[in-house]
């Protein structure tokens, strides 16, 4: 048996930490060696993880950054934006590979972090090099990199409901409405009024509906892959659940020889290969629901067109704590350390649920 | 102390049944005299509607048409799509005023009714008599009718969404998509394969995404206030709520002359005087949210305008059961009755819930 | 037309002084003159309680001992149990009357308050003067009284429960399980970590399983019913509704003599003229459930009797904030000031909600 | 590598089919060959069961009791009771092995068949030769059978409660009252009046509260632990969950120098060497809640004194579907197999979920 890759978790108390924790402890080509919180250092991590206690038996402890090279070979960080800002340059000088859950390195253009996130970049060359973490977009370049920006969950979405559409420009303009629905854990383990149970359950809540920061690296991705500029406008909802996110990304087709099955096809080809998109058409269930992945690290992708007015909706499902977190990061990461792409990740989701 | 109306209700053993006597039941002007159900004759209301112990002890009874009115000078029909159809005519005929709940009597143009509901209309004069229970739009109208077609729960949220919009044309083009989040009570009260709990609890599920009845009469209605045609696709989202329903209406403006002050303006003096509707915005909840309506017959209205890309959304929040239904209902047949229109709908919403 | 008593609300921003705003913006009998909170002094009520937009327009204050005479006649006090404690006093010296929806006047033992609440107090012949707010067991005293302290949820459901077998001391010993389900909205408005949507949805959570402050009362109100000491052990659970609890009260019974009947014409006999007591046999829903009672001031009393082993289980179903909290508050109110009990509370449960 | 046993499940459409599933398409010693399904033959499994969409393409077959030998070396049963009576014996007779879902072979005395289930069992001598499979009471026995009883969840969560108790003999007496809340996937797959989502959602429904059948076989399995009978009268309460089901079961202590320590004690110690059991104690989460435990195999037992009243609950929190039914049924058939105990169960919990 080879030996394992040595893993630390900094900032390990959150929901994308605990979803990490809960994939590597059950990962065979992973030992975790190290986690850390701030807030919990030196308590067991099954104080604040209830779930694992059976699997984990390690204690919370501080970073520290000169240690942690001895420690551990890949880090994952699970902080909050701005916090593995400074980090990153410091892992990867130490010739540690780095995941990074947060927004700090998924756009290229420094600019977008000024307009977006209302700071200067400091290391706009770590940009260029940083990998946005979207294995059905990136995994060539995923094999061959250090440090990983895994995405959003909104923008990931996002990106997986439209890419092959703009890829293949089938629609009127270049520009989107990607209607957002999404769970309670999306944000975060800390309290705050909007998060209060009585408050959150039976929301339908629409939240910074005049521009959320996930369509920058949306954006960005969707205008690669069309070769100019695509403008993403994602309003999220707040919906009752606790994960799962459904994007329903609106168009406009005005071509009248387009028909359901060209966008199958144009679906599914783009698709072809990639073992956590699973394309839905047809059956009980014809459309995508995050219902239906829970717990995995799939993305179900399926469409309506509605040809009396011309318009499609692509719906991208997701859980949006896997697929759109810990789950891709994950994916990414094995990618990155030549493994299994579905190392640790062979894991059915859960229903009902 | 004037005399109180008689009010019967056929089809009282559903969700929209329920609600009429919920109202009904302590409304100051109405005296409900039968209430009818097929499945239940002879059995207690309060069999099926236990929540109402203790307040209505009467038993369902069969409907039979000629006697109803020597029962009842109003009657109100909570009956599936396609069963009122020919009741109306002769409850017409027999001198009574009609309050009809279901999608029969909706639309204007007969055509309408093959290409939606697959059947020819047998009775198109009447449509042109009936009036659309949208008392924001058809407040006059109301008080001279003997029938009301009372609106569809994702119709009402849209057409009140976009009715200001729409009158004003201040978007790049008069086609609309509005996507609707919806509770499990819109389905109705009969078990199915898709509202068993396990299924039904924590689904983000698009149904009828290709094309959703309720664009007709939406369409309809906003293209009388364009005086031009208008399209909308409706595109409706199972969540986990049992009540409530939010349209969110998407849309595309260009003219860099529009700013949220103007569309703030323009959505409230569209709705000036109108006291079920209550414009949202800025605060702790700066949109429309279901949960803060339900119980009550308000619709809530607010926006958000993304200048970047020119992306509008109005928000309509609405209980399904209420203004999306049998609030409505009431509304609409209070002003027919010239009593004062919130009578007996002076409820104020439940929260938390 | 009689002038309308002059109520004030103190803690207003919290979940019973939202249900008490709902109940008395509407009560014919009440004019609210003054809603206080040290968090949103001059701000809108509705900024906080968005349910009630259209219904006040006033802004809370702060509380000022001395001023809240020249406002009002009666004042409700929703604070935080030690909060009321020296309020009440000064507010019966300036020949107010005081609805207060703590614990800090329910218990008539002193000592009582040191066992369970930590604290010395004050003022035990206020507690001597104080009626226990619950109607259908103290309505004469409550006629001549200044001062009402208002029932615990979970005591609440609790001695309903329990209070027709206690008098009739048919079981085994006079000590009982009370297993109580309750929503997360007995919490109070103020989110924590047990709080947080992800943590508290799904949850079916024990809490102060060794020992739970609301004993104490219900073990005061079922000793007097009794004529001797009764013991009464509650077991809270948190489970996912945001309203309702269920008592689940169970005992022993080895009179082979007791049946069903017996029991029922106790309890039913018992509750003879209480206008919020329905007494729940037979038909689709034999046993009280909460979600029939939901937003209204309704108890529902069941039971269960397994013969084969003699445990008798009585349930009691109540809105934690209405028959629990506020709409009890205002049914006690009532009384006090000889108006019909039910005034303002002649609400319909909602249904499905 | 050893080749992999044959596995057939008959009754693969519903959820504790669907979970069996779940778990068994990743097992590493199994194959799964057949799969029957009465409605669904000839469909696609993942037409059911959507969330397997990658893990198994196979086909429902129809169940032909002459063919299954061929085919396989185990047959899971997950057939509702009495159908899986007759079936049995003739399996046992071909050679294979059995792990049965249901309740047709759980209870050791015939008589009680009559008693609780309506009808004469056919096949006492087979009863004997079951093994009730709770691997934590029976590991032993499940090594050397062919015939698996798999115990019901509610019966699960009870008997796990309440063993260590009982076979301490130190409450009162061997009687209580097991208080369960359990989720909605409990009643199955097919839809029903209870279980239609506006409905069940915020239940808080007592159900067979006069005598529930689990009780059967919870009272047999505690009196063999006791070495006298046992009297266990189980009170279920449907909650709004989907998975999950907690037992709080209560007891009367009169001995004073019991106390929480040595309560621990006697749990702990009872529970030494079963992987799937968790004690819980202190911390933040201090008592078993099912929400960490779902999607898993483990049972958290924890319990509360309250010893001013010798007030004593045991509280046993698992996955219905998972410890109450197929996570169990694979435990057992590991057993049964001779392959470790946690194969194919090596599943954290989902957290939040």
């Amino acid at each position: 048996m080879t030996e394992k890759v040595r893993v630390a978790i900094v900032g390990g108390s959150g929901y994308t930490g605990g979803e990490l924790l809960r994939i590597l402890a059950v990962h065979d080509k992973v030992e975790i060696t190290m986690v850390t919180s701030r807030e919990y250092t030196g308590k067991p991590i099954t104080l604040v993880h209830p779930h694992l206690r059976g699997f984990l038996s390690m204690n919370f402890t501080n970073f520290e950054l000169n240690k942690v090279g001895d420690k551990a070979d890949v880090i994952f960080l699970a902080l909050p934006h701005g916090v593995s800002l400074h980090y990153v340059p410091k892992l990867l000088e130490m010739g540690l590979k780095v995941v990074d859950l947060s927004a700090d390195y998924r756009l290229k253009d420094p600019n977008l972090y000024k307009e977006w996130y209302g700071y200067e970049h400091p290391y706009p060359d770590l940009l260029k090099k940083a990998v946005y973490g979207l294995p059905e977009l990136h995994r060539e370049e995923l094999k061959n990199t250090s440090l990983i920006a895994s995405p959003g969950c909104n923008a990931t979405a996002t990106i997986l409901a439209l890419s092959p559409i703009v890829k293949h420009g089938i629609t009127r303009e270049l520009r989107f409405v990607s209607d957002v629905k999404v769970g309670s854990s999306e944000g975060g383990a800390k309290p705050h009024e909007g998060s209060h149970h009585p408050e959150r359950e039976n929301a339908i809540r629409p939240y910074e509906a005049d521009g959320h920061r996930h369509s920058a690296e949306a954006e960005q991705e969707l205008s690669i892959l069309a070769g100019k500029p695509v403008k993403v406008s994602i309003v999220p909802h707040a919906v009752s659940n606790i994960r799962g996110a459904l994007a329903s990304s609106h168009a406009w087709i005005d071509d009248e020889n387009i028909d359901e099955l060209k966008i199958w096809k144009l679906i599914a080809s783009f698709y072809t290969g990639n073992k956590f998109i699973r394309i839905i058409r047809g059956g009980i269930h014809p459309y995508p629901d995050p219902k239906y992945v829970i717990g995995s690290n799939f993305a179900d992708i399926g469409f309506a067109l509605e040809k009396r007015v011309g318009r499609l909706t692509v719906f991208a499902a997701i859980d949006n704590l896997m697929k759109g977190a810990s789950g891709q990061a994950v994916q990414a990461f094995n990618i990155m350390m030549g493994f299994p792409e579905d190392s640790g990740l062979r894991i059915p989701p859960l229903r009902p649920a």
